[in-house]
C-alpha cells in the first residue's frame, strides 16, 4: 500500500512508478499544486485508487464550484473515491455515486492543528492495511476507514506535535470510534409520523 | 410552542411575553443584533428553551472561540440545548454534556439558500410539536428534530423561493429522512480491530 503525501506531484508520479505493485494508493495534495502545476496532479491523480483533498480544493481542482460534482469529476479521471477533508466540520466520503460523512470529533480544546491531514489519511490507510484485499471495493470498510482516521485526527489536534498520539493507547482508539457512532447515530422516524399507507 | 424568528431582540422579548404559557420556546437570532444589541440579545435567550444561531455567531455571541465552550456557555444562560447551523456542512447540536452532529444532505444543485435557516427551524420545531410534552427532553427526539429540520432544509434549497416545499409530498420527506440516516451510519469496529483483552 502506498500514500503519497503531499508534494510536488512529479515527485509523487516517480515514487507512484517506483511502486508499480502497490494495491491500493492513495494520494494527498494542496491548493499550491493545483495552481503551479496543475497539469502533472492531473496526470498523478489519474493513477492512484483514493484522492484526499480539502474539500474547497476539490472544487478548486475541478473548476466545479459545486462539491458533489467536483466530486464526481475526480472519478471521471481514475480514483475510485474521493475523500473531502473539512477541518473542523468533519470529512466527506464519495465512491461510486454513494455518499458518507462524518463530523470533526467535538473537542473543547484544540492545541495544535498541524498534521491532522496526515494523521487522518495515516489512520485510513492503516486501517485499509490492516483488513484484507478488497477492503478498498468495501463501502462498509471505507466508512470504517474514514472513521478510524478522525480518531487519530482528533487526538492528534488535542496537543503540540506528535505527543498525544506517541502515548495514545489501544483502548482509547476503540472509545472514541464508538463515541463517533454514537455522535451519529439517528432513530429510525417513528410510525406515527410516517404516511399513512 | 414559540418560535422566535430572527428579529431586534426586544420584539423577540415583547412577543415571549405575551406567550407565557408557550410550552417550548426557540429562538434564532444573527450578528447584526450580537453587535449592536448584544445586551437585549442576551435577555432574550435567558428566556427560551433551544437558541438556533450559526456556529460562527455561537462563538461571536459568547466571545468563546472553542464551539463547545461556547455552546456551553449558552446553555449556563438558560437555553436546554443550541442548535449550531453550520451551513453547507450541516448542525451540531449541544444538549447537556451530549452531542449531535449532522450533514447537510449532498446536493448536485442549490440553486437558492435564503430561508435554509428558517425551514430548518421550521422542521425542528414542527417535529417536535407534533410529538409529546416530553418531546424536546428526550435526545433521540432532539436528534430526530434536527434531521427532519435538515431534510426539509435540503428541499428548500433546490428551487428559488418556495416552490420546492410548497410542493412537497410525505413521502419525499420519509425517503429523504432514511437517506439521511444511510450517510451517517458507521459499523461497529470489526472484532479483529479491537483491544484484544
Amino acid at each position: 500500500m502506498l500514500f503519497l503525501g503531499n508534494i510536488q506531484p512529479d515527485l509523487q508520479r516517480e515514487v507512484r512508478r517506483q511502486c508499480d505493485r502497490a494495491r491500493l494508493v492513495g494520494l494527498d495534495s494542496m491548493n499550491l499544486w493545483i495552481e503551479t502545476t496543475r497539469d502533472s496532479l492531473l496526470a498523478a491523480i489519474r493513477d492512484v485508487d483514493l484522492l484526499f483533498l480539502n474539500d474547497s480544493e476539490v472544487r478548486e481542482l475541478m473548476e466545479e464550484p459545486n462539491l458533489v460534482r467536483a466530486a464526481r469529476a475526480v472519478m471521471e479521471l481514475g480514483p475510485r473515491a474521493v475523500v473531502a477533508k473539512q477541518g473542523e466540520y468533519g470529512a466527506a466520503l464519495f465512491a461510486g455515486d454513494r455518499f458518507f460523512s462524518l463530523p470533526a470529533y467535538p473537542l473543547e480544546t484544540v492545541r495544535d492543528p498541524t498534521g491532522a491531514g496526515d494523521t487522518f489519511a495515516g489512520g485510513f490507510m492503516g486501517y485499509l492495511a490492516s483488513r484484507g484485499e478488497g477492503a478498498a471495493g468495501d463501502e462498509e470498510e471505507l466508512r470504517r476507514a474514514m472513521t478510524y482516521g478522525s480518531v487519530l485526527a482528533s487526538f492528534n489536534v488535542e496537543e503540540f506535535g506528535t505527543d498525544r498520539v506517541q502515548r495514545l493507547e489501544r483502548e482509547e482508539i476503540d472509545r472514541r470510534y464508538e463515541e463517533f457512532r454514537a455522535i451519529t447515530s439517528i432513530s429510525t422516524a417513528p410510525a406515527s409520523e410516517k404516511q399513512q399507507q
